[in-house]
């Protein structure tokens, strides 16, 4: 009688992960979760209104499987997504709320075989606006034409509820747009992305004097190539002014959101993925954030290779690993990941 | 196997919201949420037990759309509903937990066509009682006989786990009541309600030494008539020594449960609502609370319109605009809310 | 289409709580609630793999009824159970993530009719290691071979997500093992458990400078024979250099997973449970904790009786009265729990 669906994933394995810098080490060996994508439950639904449209529904929460507790997102009960809209075949898609920026949804499984997940694997590591969610966004997307598809998004305030503009103050808010281009055309794929937010002109908390008022943009652009032996991912963007997803290594890094006056940063990947038989596939790939405008800081490459083994439809094994050098810009830190797990969807 | 009830609603739209005083403004445009109804999901359930005697529960989540964030309460998990109960057709139900008290249930809807909903326009901003929970309450509610049906509930403490009384010493708990009566006969409703709580008269953290040991009462009444082409709502009540809900605007105002002693505020409400057309519905209402025994706080009235269109059973659209003025008893301080949005039920 | 089950159950009641000592007394009398079993709910799911292997995943929330917050675990979401692993029926099963610990699964139930429930009636309030949860666990447990089962977890950190080891130094983590065996053969039942935690080497908030490096052993062994009209149950247990779960009273007392380098404590325990008719049950036990190496620290000793009614499978009315001594090893601290309630699983 209800149409909603209960749906999530789950991902625990064994890894080990360490950090090094010149005169700095941290290691550990354990159990590692939410590697090859973030452990997850939420419900969504969809009813029919007659002529073509629908009403949708999404609200998703992410969570830790080596302790159940939520994940990152502020401890938020539905922080990976929390959407209500409009569908139809026609016209398209139009939701309200908290979800990712199309930088996210079209670029990042285009640019590499890892997409967004693989922890530090993933293509957001190098490219800022590639795993990002907004609050309060209008979203709209067009259904596919004749093999592109198009989206925009503009949110009221990028991190938290709304705020009160006061006595014709400045603006309180961080104000976000994003959209982007995917084309898919039989074995060939293509996204263009652009994101910029306007961190808040008012005083405030978050941010000090000199990071207040300033546009962070970030454009990307990607493309894929199944040959069917092998497909080819390939992907090059650039971030300025700032940095839009968290690149943090102990106190060194960028917050999320974070304003740059002045910084360029030139975001590259090449990756490649290759069936191995009926049930295994392998994905490599490299990436490297380049801090142009930083004499001090340092190119990021980060170098990784995986494996992953379909037990079903919905259950697979994988193995990772990765290393990183210059992580979060910083000369000669390096960060290694490697490990082996399970993931399941219901 | 299991007769468990997935179920919840979500609420989004556009809106602009003003409050402005005499040497004060604040005012934002973006996404509201929530507005028409909390968003929220929950289960439910029911198991007959034979003799016509049924198991019930239900427990209910609120959280924000705009981030996904659980809303009010203290950020609890079932902030809005927690109850496990018994049921029979013949006599009726008794339920433990947290729970919305008597006036929220028999007198909000009966009031105002707005009810305990749509934000500043909802009656509990003028009646003080009209959209209360409590903790720890025991509540037994009657079997409608003959158009009628009584309610009546016990909170051993009204907000968050039960204290110890220490050493003989004073009551550490905030001890409600909360009891009403309900008719109902074809175009007819009515309903009388009354509320009370009594602070803590141990000492405390929440409330000052002159805020303990005052019992704080809250009575109400209402009518509505359905005359098919309109439907008029009419209530009147009273608050003394003290407000059951929040009435907070910045510093100004007063928190949930607050003890005021010697405070008398009367509250009044006429509303109007009319079907147009097959699937729209027009809504007005005039709410507002006198503040008897205060020279400087000032009369607070509240004029609201709204306007809802059905796209199905459970998808509606909705428009609302309400002015306020003299919010929360403070002089020329006025509040103004605009909006647009979609709501959802599954 | 999706194999994800939810359940959960639901716990609430009337009761009368007292804790007394020479110069203190603390009582409340109200809702009483998880005092049967904690309320909860969750989902779990099974997939088909193929050959007799199945994928297996369970989460878990605890939440109190009397306010719908989360329950301890630091307000996690899924703070009683987060796991994914794989089963075989050949095989046994493998589980990573947060679950109960070996002695909780095996032990509690056999050593008394009140399992690990019943608050205060529960027998983990004398053996320390009865009612325990691990993070970041790798828990394999045989098939049911013969009528015993085996198990055995290691984990990378028992409370909380795994710290990275800095520059080579000490260990950040808590590394806990948990080990058992289970025998169950017609009347009989038969366990055998052993748990370990070493508390952190390197600089930590958690544990003082004389708290760290300590290893922490806790083993138990019960039986249980029904004898139809009655069924006994007995068990004995030892915890050394510290305790598992939290002991607390007022400031007194230990917290979980504490290290006290040389305390010793045995713990033993007699239960009987009978059937009163189709739908009722009799239960009684006693506990004792016996610190046998500190001189001013008492035997704590529990008495319990209870009584269960199911109104249906999934539905009992309960009564328990119990009265402890020496609580938390306190000279003369008494605490008393009165109450009856009702609980429903879903």
């Amino acid at each position: 009688e209800t149409s909603v669906i209960l749906y999530g994933s789950l991902d625990g394995g064994i890894g080990y992960q360490r950090i090094k810098g010149d005169e700095f080490k941290a290691s550990r060996k354990g159990m590692i979760n939410g590697i090859r994508s973030e452990n997850q439950w939420g419900l969504k639904g969809t009813e029919d209104l007659g002529g073509g449209l629908q009403a949708v529904f999404r609200v998703e929460s992410g969570f830790n499987l080596d302790t159940g507790d939520t994940s990152e997102y502020d401890d938020r009960l539905f922080g990976r997504h929390a959407t209500l809209g409009l569908q139809s075949e026609a016209w398209g898609r139009l939701d309200l709320g908290r979800q990712t920026n199309i930088a996210s949804k079209y670029f990042a499984e285009v640019a590499s075989p890892f997409g967004e997940d693989f922890n530090q694997a993933s293509v957001a590591t190098a490219f800022s606006a590639a795993d990002v969610r907004y609050d309060n966004m209008v979203m709209y997307q067009t259904p596919e034409l004749g093999g592109f598809q198009f989206g925009v998004g503009y949110s009221f305030n990028a991190d938290g509820s709304q705020q009160y503009r006061l006595n014709g103050g400045g603006e309180p808010n961080v104000r976000a747009i994003t959209t982007g281009l995917l084309y898919e055309n039989g074995p060939l794929e293509a996204a263009l992305t652009y994101d910029q937010f306007k961190t808040p002109t008012a005083v405030n908390d978050q941010y000090d004097d000199d990071e207040r008022g300033i546009t962070v943009r970030s454009w990307n652009v990607a493309a894929s190539y199944d040959f069917d032996v092998i497909k080819l991912h390939a992907g090059f963007g650039q971030t300025r002014n700032g940095w839009f997803s968290e690149m943090e290594i102990g106190d060194a890094g960028l917050e999320e959101l974070s304003a740059v006056d002045g910084l360029k940063v030139n975001s590259y990947v090449v990756g490649v993925s290759a069936p191995m038989g009926n049930s295994g596939e392998i994905l490599a790939a490299w990436t490297m954030a380049d801090p142009r405008s930083e004499d001090d800081a340092k190119k990021q490459n980060i170098y990784s290779l995986g494996y992953t083994y379909a037990l079903s439809k919905r259950t697979d094994l994988y193995a990772i690993g990765s290393y990183a050098k210059n992580v979060a810009f910083q000369e000669d830190l390096k960060a290694t990941l490697i490990g082996v797990g399970m993931s399941h969807k219901f």
